[in-house]
C-alpha cells in the first residue's frame, strides 16, 4: 500500500460543495472559547484563506452581560446584541440564521429550543447536554423544526482526524483491534474554581463530560461503529474537584470485540492524543482533541512508518464553514444530534458502571 | 528541574556491587527465546562488554528431547546434559548452581519446586506460573530452601525503564495519574498453531498471561503500588485462538485513584509502549516491552521536552547478571516471586472480572 497517497490533499475539504453563499450566525454565550477562538476565526480579519471562514459571518450576540456584549459587538462590528429575555421572545430574529450555542451544557436545550422555535439552525457546543435525556429533546426539537443540528466536535473536521478515518476505512490498518485515547490538562488554570465546569448541576459531570467525551467521540468516529458496553472508574482525590469526577478512565467494547482504553482527567499534564492498533497496522495522533494545534499523523503498516504534519489549518474556522456547507447545501452533518446522543448514551453508561462497578451495556440506562 | 541530568549514566548498573563471581546456570527447556536470545546472551562470545554476561554461565541443558539438546551442547561447549527424569533425580547436580525455567507456564513450578529441593536457585520466565496459588507455592519452596527466587521481567532491569522509575519516585512528573500500556503482535507467525500459549492448561490464558503482564507488571514497577481493582473485558474472535484470550482489555486501579489502560493483542500490529501521565509532566517509552530493541524515552515537563535513547543494551544478559548479582550477594531480587504473585492476584481478578462483567477487587479472587 502506498502510504503516501493518503497524504495527498491533506487538508482539502473532502466535504464540500457549496461554492457560495452566507450564514449569519448568532453567538449564544460569550464565555472565553466563544471571544478567544470563535470570534477571531468567524468574525475576525486576520490571516490567510483558512485562517478565516467563507460561509460564515457573526450577526448577533447574546449575552447576559450586557459591557461584554457592547465591548464584543464594539470590536467586532456586530450590531444586534440581545439578551436571553430578548432571545427568547425573538427579537432581532431576522438578524441571522443561525446560533452557536456555548455556555453551561445544562443550558444548552433551552438555547437551541428557543433558536429551532424561531426556525434557526443550530451549531451547538460538545457535549450536546447534560443527559441523553435532554439530547434526545434537542434533537427532537430541531427535527421538529426542520433546521439543521450539529454539535461541535471540531476533530470530525480537522484535517489529519479526517485522514484517519479515511485509512482505516480503506482497510490501511487492517481491522481495527486497540484504541487508546487520554485528554488530560489543568482545568483551574484556565477558568478558575468557580467556573461551571465544576458545577454538577449545569456541566452534568465532571472530566468525562468536558474533555473525556473527544476520545470517546473520536473512536466511534475512526472505528465507524458504537460501542455495546462500559467499563468504568472514577475518582476525584482533590477538594477542589468536589461533586464531578475529577478522574475518569472508561473501558469500551465494540461489536467486534475491539475495545477503546480511555482517560480524562481535570489534574494533570496537558496531554491529548490517540492511537489505533488493527491487525496489519497502527496510527497515532498528537495532540488528537486540543484545537488550534498542528497534530502530527503517524502510521506505521508493517515495516513501513509515515509522519505527516499537515498544512495549519483553523479547525474553528473549518467548523464553522462545516456548519454553514450542511445548512446552504440542506446536508445532514456527521456530528449531528443523534451523533452526540450516542455519546451521551455512552456517559451515561460510563458512570453507571463507575457507580455500581459492572459493566453497562451501552442503551441499557436509557430512561 | 534539569531534566538532562537524569540521564546521566543512563545504561549504569545502578543495582550492582558484586565485583566478580560467577553463577552457573541450567537452562530447563530449550524453546525459541532459549536458544536465540539466552544462550548467545550467557553462552556465546559475541560482542563488547554488554552483549554478554559477566557473571553467568551457562553449565546443563534440560530438554525433553535429546538431539536438540546435543546439537545446542556442541555449539556453545556445554558439557551437562539431562533429561527431565535425570534433573528430578537429581544426576548432575554438582555441575550447575541456578536454573533458568523456560517452557510451559504450568510446568514452571514442577521444575522450580525440583530446582529448590536440589538447593539450586530459581530464575523463572514471566509469568511466573499459570495460577496465583501455583505461583505462592513456587514462592513456598523456594524459601523454604532458602534459595533465590527471580522472575524473568526484563524491564525491570533494562536501563531506560530503571531511568523512567528513577524519574516518577523524584517527582518529575509530580503525582501519577493514568498509566496506559499495550503489547500487541501476531503469535502464530512466531510460533504457528500448535505452540503451547495456546492451551488453555498449560498457558494458564492467552494474551493477557503472554503480553499482557507486560504492561501489569511495569505500572506497579514504575507507580511503586499495587492495584486495588481490575475491570477487564476479554474477546476471541479468531477461530485459531478458540481457548484463551485473544484480545484483553484491562483498567486496574490504585491505591490513589491512579488508573491503568492496557491492551494485549495475539493478532495486531506489532506494537508495544506505555505512557505515563503525571500532575506535572508525562513519560513515554517506546518500545516499552519487546526484548532487544532499544527504547526511547521521552519526557515532557511543562514545556521542555526530552528524548533520550540510551546505549544498546542486551536486556537478557543484563537480566542474567542482575540475577547472579543478586545470588552473589544475597540480595532479594525485585521481581521476585513475592512481585510475581501480585501479577498473578491482578491477573486472576482481571479474568474473573471479564468473565463476570463486574469491578474486582485484587486479591478477592485468592482461595
Amino acid at each position: 500500500m502506498d502510504l503516501d497517497a493518503h497524504f495527498e490533499e491533506f487538508a482539502a475539504r473532502d466535504w464540500q460543495t457549496a461554492e457560495e453563499g452566507t450564514v449569519r450566525v448568532a453567538l449564544v454565550g460569550l464565555g472565553e472559547f466563544a471571544r478567544d477562538h470563535v470570534l477571531p476565526a468567524v468574525a475576525g480579519d486576520a490571516g490567510g484563506p483558512t485562517d478565516r471562514t467563507s460561509f460564515c459571518e457573526v450577526t448577533a450576540l447574546v449575552s447576559g452581560s450586557p459591557e461584554k456584549a457592547e465591548s464584543v459587538a464594539d470590536e467586532y462590528g456586530v450590531e444586534t446584541v440581545l439578551d436571553y429575555d430578548e432571545f427568547e421572545a425573538g427579537e432581532g430574529v431576522d438578524a441571522f440564521d443561525a446560533v452557536y450555542v456555548a455556555g453551561p451544557n445544562a443550558l444548552h436545550l433551552d438555547y437551541a429550543r428557543t433558536a429551532a422555535d424561531h426556525g434557526k439552525h443550530v451549531l451547538c457546543e460538545k457535549p450536546i447536554e447534560a443527559s441523553a435525556d435532554r439530547a434526545r429533546e434537542m434533537v427532537r426539537a430541531c427535527e421538529d423544526a426542520g433546521v439543521t443540528l450539529m454539535v461541535g466536535y471540531r476533530p470530525q473536521v480537522e484535517p489529519a482526524t479526517r485522514r484517519l478515518r479515511g485509512l482505516i476505512r480503506d482497510g490501511a490498518l487492517g481491522d481495527p483491534v486497540a484504541f487508546h485515547g487520554w485528554f488530560t490538562g489543568h482545568i483551574l488554570e484556565q477558568g478558575g474554581p468557580d467556573q461551571w465546569r465544576l458545577d454538577p448541576d449545569l456541566a452534568g459531570g465532571g472530566a468525562l463530560m468536558d474533555v473525556g467525551v473527544y476520545p470517546l467521540n473520536a473512536v466511534r468516529f475512526l472505528f465507524g461503529s458504537d460501542p455495546v458496553a462500559a467499563q468504568a472508574t472514577t475518582s476525584t482525590p482533590d477538594a477542589e474537584f468536589e461533586g464531578v469526577d475529577e478522574h475518569v478512565a472508561f473501558q469500551l467494547e465494540f461489536p467486534e470485540g475491539e475495545t477503546a482504553s480511555c482517560t480524562a482527567s481535570y489534574r494533570a499534564q496537558d496531554d491529548d492524543r490517540l492511537r489505533v492498533v488493527g491487525t496489519e497496522g497502527q496510527a497515532a495522533l498528537n495532540p488528537a482533541f486540543n484545537s488550534e494545534i498542528n497534530p502530527t499523523l503517524t502510521l506505521e503498516v508493517g515495516d513501513e512508518r509515515v509522519e505527516y504534519t499537515g498544512p495549519y489549518v483553523n479547525e474553528v474556522a473549518e467548523e464553522f464553514d462545516y456548519f454553514a456547507h450542511c445548512v446552504l447545501t440542506d446536508t445532514r452533518p456527521e456530528p449531528d444530534g443523534r451523533d452526540s446522543v450516542a455519546d451521551m448514551e455512552a456517559v451515561e453508561a460510563i458512570y453507571e458502571s463507575a457507580e455500581t462497578g459492572r459493566q453497562v451495556e451501552v442503551g441499557e440506562t436509557e430512561s
